[in-house]
């Protein structure tokens, strides 16, 4: 997606440990007009998969996963991070590690919002070491519901979270592919017939 | 704003401590319909008032203020509440206690995306005791940005956040006014010539 990688370009900077920097426009300053058409594309590549609910987690997921949402006309729901007293008991669980935060979190969907006849598009912000998307299919697995893909904004594919869901068949669609951060430079996979 | 009001009643859950349980629609599951139309009559309320940014407070403002930043064309901020390896230094902090979850969070926003010629309008999903507007407001001080207003979904009327902010001058606009949750039953406050 042109827009996405000119967006990424545009604002540039990459931390030491190959963390692409991006809170100038997806989580933490929120380009809503760029969210929109990210949430527009995910609707068109996914646009045959029968989806009746988007899953996320939060919370930089949120944004893209609430576009995707409203143009394919279904519900969202984000994954709490950890136990809020406002949610009953009642949840179905997963662990999640993040490698950049360097903690474990309890990631928790209310069987309230689950219908076992659902199609779930999972949407995350990044795919890197795929913690995130794993803990949400695990969830999808103690649910009994079925994954028709995940929705990545930016894959970092030099890490290993692409492959291992490849390798499970899950299908991932990625607006962005990032294939090295190294020297502080960003590059792109090259993707034939991209618009 | 009916609509929501209609969705409050038709998943009406009260909690103990004078919880009302969203998690339907607004802060674990989220109806992105419903967050558009959120977004549109914020924008509608405010649309004399030169916005630039709207910021919010993650996890539950996010959906409500992207949507608000959509109908505005402006960019949304939403402060983090914890310190984040992939967030520099160099940001303005505020402390925020929260009732429900019996915690104090420190929330953040970068100064590089904030301007001095900022014109700010504040999103959240509940206004009850303050707290989450009371530290963006902190956070606007220091960077000596202008507040437009709060805009905030529902607005817990007996409870001191509404009063306080009026208190200080600040305009909130609410989509739904509860006026007590007694009994385990929502009543919302008549608005004049409300839709």
């Amino acid at each position: 997606m042109k827009e996405l990688e000119e967006k990424i370009r545009q604002f540039e900077t990459v931390l030491p440990g190959n963390v692409l920097k991006v809170d100038a426009f997806l989580n933490h300053q929120v380009d809503p007009v760029l969210m929109q058409h990210i949430g527009q594309e995910f609707a068109a590549r996914f646009k045959d998969a029968k989806i009746t609910k988007v899953w996320t987690v939060e919370s930089s997921g949120i944004a893209p996963a609430v576009m995707t949402g409203l143009a394919l006309g279904v519900p969202v729901i984000f994954a709490r991070k950890h136990k809020s007293l406002t949610l009953n008991s009642g949840m179905y669980t997963a662990d999640v590690y993040s490698y950049t935060k360097k903690t474990t979190n309890r990631i928790s969907i209310s069987k309230r919002y689950v219908d076992k006849t659902d199609r779930v598009l999972l949407i995350d912000d990044f795919l890197a070491n795929g913690q995130a998307v794993e803990g949400m299919l695990q969830i999808a697995d103690q649910a009994g519901v079925e994954v028709v893909g995940a929705g990545i904004v930016i894959e970092k594919c030099f890490q290993p979270g692409s492959a291992e869901l490849a390798a499970k068949g899950v299908r991932v669609e990625s607006l962005a592919k990032v294939s090295s951060l190294a020297d502080g430079q960003v590059s792109f996979k090259q993707t034939e017939g991209e618009d």
